[in-house]
């Protein structure tokens, strides 16, 4: 299982190409539209996100409700395309004519807004611009945006629906918003998940709540931004999915740079992470129990030892840093004139770190139904959950 | 460029395959031989480490001092084979008919080790025997073992090399071990090259050195093993590594998973990494500045930004657990009888941290590597270089 | 540079997302245009290609008619999808609740058409719907159609624009069709690319069209299909693309996977092909000469030694089944009653060599530019370019 | 499952690594002898390979006779190194310090041996000393030696032994040797297994046999180099290896890489290829039946449809030129002097085409084993079977 996504921002549409998906799963758009609208969630958004609605397409690989097993085609049209038509338009302003070259009538118009040239600290902006030999910042800002998560999570949400079948369900919580964080730990699966859609700010508790919502109408009130940190977490996983063998098949690798490559992630940490560096080994190993099958009574590793899923829940986390779009002015040089200014925007989210908790969730989710696949081969749900249920079956004879 | 390794911890011989590598670099055996002693140093191991010597055989790839373009096999033997064959020999205990099979006449032996049952918290062990349905957990341990670093270690020496020709150096340095932290912090690449390879526990400052082998040495006293943290930074790159159009061409994303596939690594950090998301976005973005070409003042950013790299140095945090294995005994159930029993042993390292972090630099010289041959093409470091300085001027332009 | 492509013959849309292309290349949509125009031609086709004009849509990656360097969404939407939607939407009869469940109201159609379940020999319905647990054969054979190849074909277009920056074109022309061969051999690329686009059946010769047109006209009336063999012809390459150090480096060997992955492929053959093999060795290999530069008065070798361009155009020819779907009837089993039949069809093309020796220059051309991006590296066309006259004053100093 | 393979022909050793082995697979180190002395094998070749007696050592990856699921390293020893070291030693000649430089005292050698700057005709040598800047042909013809093959051969081994465990066997033909061909067409396995191991040529034919063996001794005479071509042939194979979803998941394009991708190979046939092309479809297609089981009665098209396997047996032809050295000269450039010569050799090979056969099956072994993994999933032998079997029975009630 694999997959592409395309797409600017503000462009006429956001594109994925989920390939390898198995045929005969089930899939109901609300599954993967319910996932679009928590990812648009939050306290602390901008205005952008009232705009959005985001519905997926589906051009591809599902016909009456099942996978194929041929390519999923996913599609978010840009609503405001119109409005942006004259900006982004793939063959606007080339005065190709018209006779001659056969593209919509729409397209042949001319381009007038002017260049961006002025970089944002912690954007792509200024190294892409030198990368790509760009000149207009938009050319870069566009499609570097978090925008494109938008069909990550809708991937994400097929991927969901295929480990649904196998039992294994992903969620996430925010465990952390600027300066305010979860005290005590939640370990619950159903709690998380009940509790957490309950908070605007995806805590699992009420007081928190309200303390990161002072948080971020404080942060607000002074033109700043906020990061934080979330956690992922699964139910009970099968054991032995990623592998020890070679250093990408390790499951702990692969999710932690699927975290990473999310906009704005910084830190990535499984089970205690940078804590277990700081305690004695007799504190941060999990002792192994039997009671008709292997268990553990404490999970530091986070579910997975030697790059292997270890049977007990996946739990990871990962720190968002504040959203670089403020108010408050950041020192910046323009691209063309080499001139400082001060870089600040007139409307903008607070903090995303509500939303990230979805895309992490997602990307997990693929990663997870990606190992998935490989330990269990097959072309179909049926083949698979049969393959499954041999190895749980090898399982227990041990 | 890409690699395979291969090898078990007692086996004959760790081997890798580099693939990739341009022609005409030129490698001394010393730039390899002196990585993988960095990498068996560090205050805190235990015997084995003063049994081996490393040293790297190259069976192909390498001709008269300089690279083919070809392959690169690099080997390192195990010295105390001869007394694991018994124990590991491939075609050992077959019962082979000797003048039927051209087999090599040592390993025509009689396997007599009792098979280990014990699976060890914290390792591979049990995912291990269960995903790949092995009775034996030394078919587990002994690829799943950290021993397999040395390797990676001998490949990231050439990448090394390769980075050197184009102006770039990686190092590290341990900032934690156990509950000592080094304080204040260090941004001075030659500073921290010198000083940590000046101390036993690869720490920049001389008091806090002491105070971590003095951990060390109350941790062995109470039969314990401590974690750390260590921190890799290079000296500034080209902008525009890695890549913002596509997950997987992020480069943050590719040092993290990296990072994480290291043996006992539980957390990564770009830059500020989790402190990033407590503070107010106005304290963490890295304002732009120009003086013939764009600098920063700051780099909170780690040199990354947008999943490229952005001009200034690289620098990315790993944590490290302790070594599970102790001599204070943790509870697990042997595999074939289900009893509990306490897993301990004789003899164990207190802490490979400062071994970890000279991994940690070979694994992330790959792919830096790596995105440079991406970035820049060309099959000679001739051509490399010609294309390198290409972009230099490029960039001198803007 | 890589892609995935998604869609069913008769769904909403093909789309392919074309992935690691350089910024700043100029397309006009034009180029893509035709080349999709030249994919539709050929004599012999059914009525299909006449209702089908397809033009290119470009969703992305794309902007005033250059490209940004993320990924290029490329898309061709079915005109006739309103009559197919009933067939094949994606949550058509799906019973959701339409105030519950937000999908485009048109989906929430009721679908009626029966199953297909007669397989027909030499396609992929009968595989397909073991392997991927299908009863309706549609689920197969909307896929497995070679209406997926218009994307192919728009992909290479790009791939073109890229090479000939660098100076290479691409073309091809048809030499065999059912009986019919070329007799002599034409090596001269721009009388092939002319004369094969003023011939109906894309052969150089215009006897030997009419006699071509004539078996095709031929075997109409008898309800028979044909097959027959193009050349893919390139303009001189420069040499070293590809490689010999590993085995999937090697040109050849990526030529020869992406032609026999064109639909109804079943033999590649480079330079003299099997021929080579029926000659001595004296009468086969191509003399090396110089003259300023090396170069050579023969090419049977095709273009590629030890799996390399070696300066020489590269030819390459690929053979082409006939279509499988034949008013003749072949036999055939149904899937659900297992009882016989006899599979015939109404309308159908006699052949589509012609297209498909479009489709063959396409994925040519895909490769050969993926070739020059590993060899010449780069982020933009004049990165590229840059980096290629480098290479070029190289071998020149040879 | 991959591999990666290294190693100069005539270097210290070719190795190479094999990753994604499944656990328990039972491996007799007669399994690979008995290949390589297969590869070795055949009427025509020159003095070499009665020096070469391959003997395969496996450093990893098996223990006891059993796979461990971790990655095997396979390595064949050059008998003739210590005649070599002084010509290919990785640090020879380098002027390292003996004190400093810890490296194997042989290797401090002073390299005598000129400079090869002759490039042969129909060999790497040209094309691969100016991609990689090279002026000593030696450093490119080492590594593109087909000697190369022994490894692939080696691993390919191991793939026919888990290949065994689903019932499914590779043997090859040789179906022409230069002018001289095979009439009539073999279809049985077990015969063409049989005949062609009775055969010094591998074709099953005795006559067709005396009669090769006489144009290689005429050949041999004239001093010239014979081609031909081999047919690779399966067992019946489980339908539904490879896929039609995407372009580079179908089996014939994985086949045609790898067959391709064999020093020498020009030309890939799937089923009836390039005869195919001239035939009516009436002519060419196999009508399905029914007979408890989905059959052909006919096989055309090679075993593979729609990109799938069809559960028949996959036919695969290939064809080889012919060795480019001979004694015969061929004319060429010197590389510094830029001189005219003639290549020629004193001690050759006549003809390949029996050894290559035994690589081709090799490779198509790899390459099925690896799909078989891809459509089973597991990581043990017994998991794998399990799914299998599974599948089967899926199919059987269908």
């Amino acid at each position: 299982m694999r997959y592409l996504t395309a797409g600017e921002s503000h462009g006429e549409a956001i594109t994925g190409i989920l390939e390898g998906v198995p045929a005969n799963l089930e899939i109901n758009p609300k599954d993967i539209n319910r996932e679009l609208t928590r990812r648009q969630g939050g306290y602390g958004r901008g205005g952008r996100m009232k705009i959005e609605n985001d519905l997926i397409d589906i051009l591809s690989g599902i016909r009456g409700g099942k996978t194929l097993g041929s390519p999923i085609t996913l599609q978010i049209k840009n609503d405001d395309w119109e409005n942006w038509r004259e900006v982004l338009a793939p063959f606007g302003d080339c005065g190709y004519d018209q006779d001659e070259v056969k593209i919509k009538k729409e397209d042949k118009i001319k381009r007038v807004e002017p260049k961006v040239t002025k970089p944002r600290p912690g954007h792509a902006d200024l190294a892409g611009a030198l990368k790509y030999n760009q000149d207009d910042l938009r050319n870069i800002l566009e499609r570097a945006s978090a925008r494109e998560t938008a069909i990550r999570v809708a991937i994400g949400a097929i991927a969901k629906v295929l480990l649904k079948e196998l039992g294994i369900e992903v969620t996430s919580h925010v465990i952390q918003l600027g300066s305010v964080a979860l005290e005590g730990y939640q370990t619950d699966f159903d709690k998380i998940k009940t509790k957490s859609a309950q908070s605007q700010v995806r805590c699992v508790d009420e007081d928190v709540t309200k303390k990161m919502i002072a948080e971020i109408d404080d942060c607000k009130e002074k033109g700043d931004s906020l990061g934080g940190i979330f956690e992922i977490r699964t139910t009970k996983l099968p054991v032995g999915l990623g592998g020890h063998v070679q250093w990408d098949r390790k499951l702990d690798g692969q999710l932690a740079q699927v975290l990473m490559s999310i906009q704005a992630i910084k830190g990535v940490e499984v089970g205690l992470g940078f804590e277990a560096a700081k305690q004695p080994g007799s504190q941060v190993h999990d002792p192994i129990f039997y009671d008709e099958q292997f268990f553990r009574e404490s999970n530091n590793a986070g579910g997975i030892e030697g790059g292997m899923s270890n049977g007990e829940p996946v739990v990871i986390k990962a720190a968002m840093k504040p959203i670089p779009t403020l108010y408050q002015p950041l020192s910046s040089v323009d691209l063309e004139t080499k001139e400082e200014f001060k870089a600040s925007v007139e409307r903008s989210d607070v903090t995303a770190v509500p939303a990230a908790s979805v895309v992490g969730e997602s990307v997990v989710a693929f990663e997870l139904a990606k190992a998935c696949l490989e330990k269990f081969g097959g072309d179909s749900i049926e083949e698979i959950k049969d393959n499954y249920n041999n190895y749980l079956e090898m399982l227990e004879q041990r």
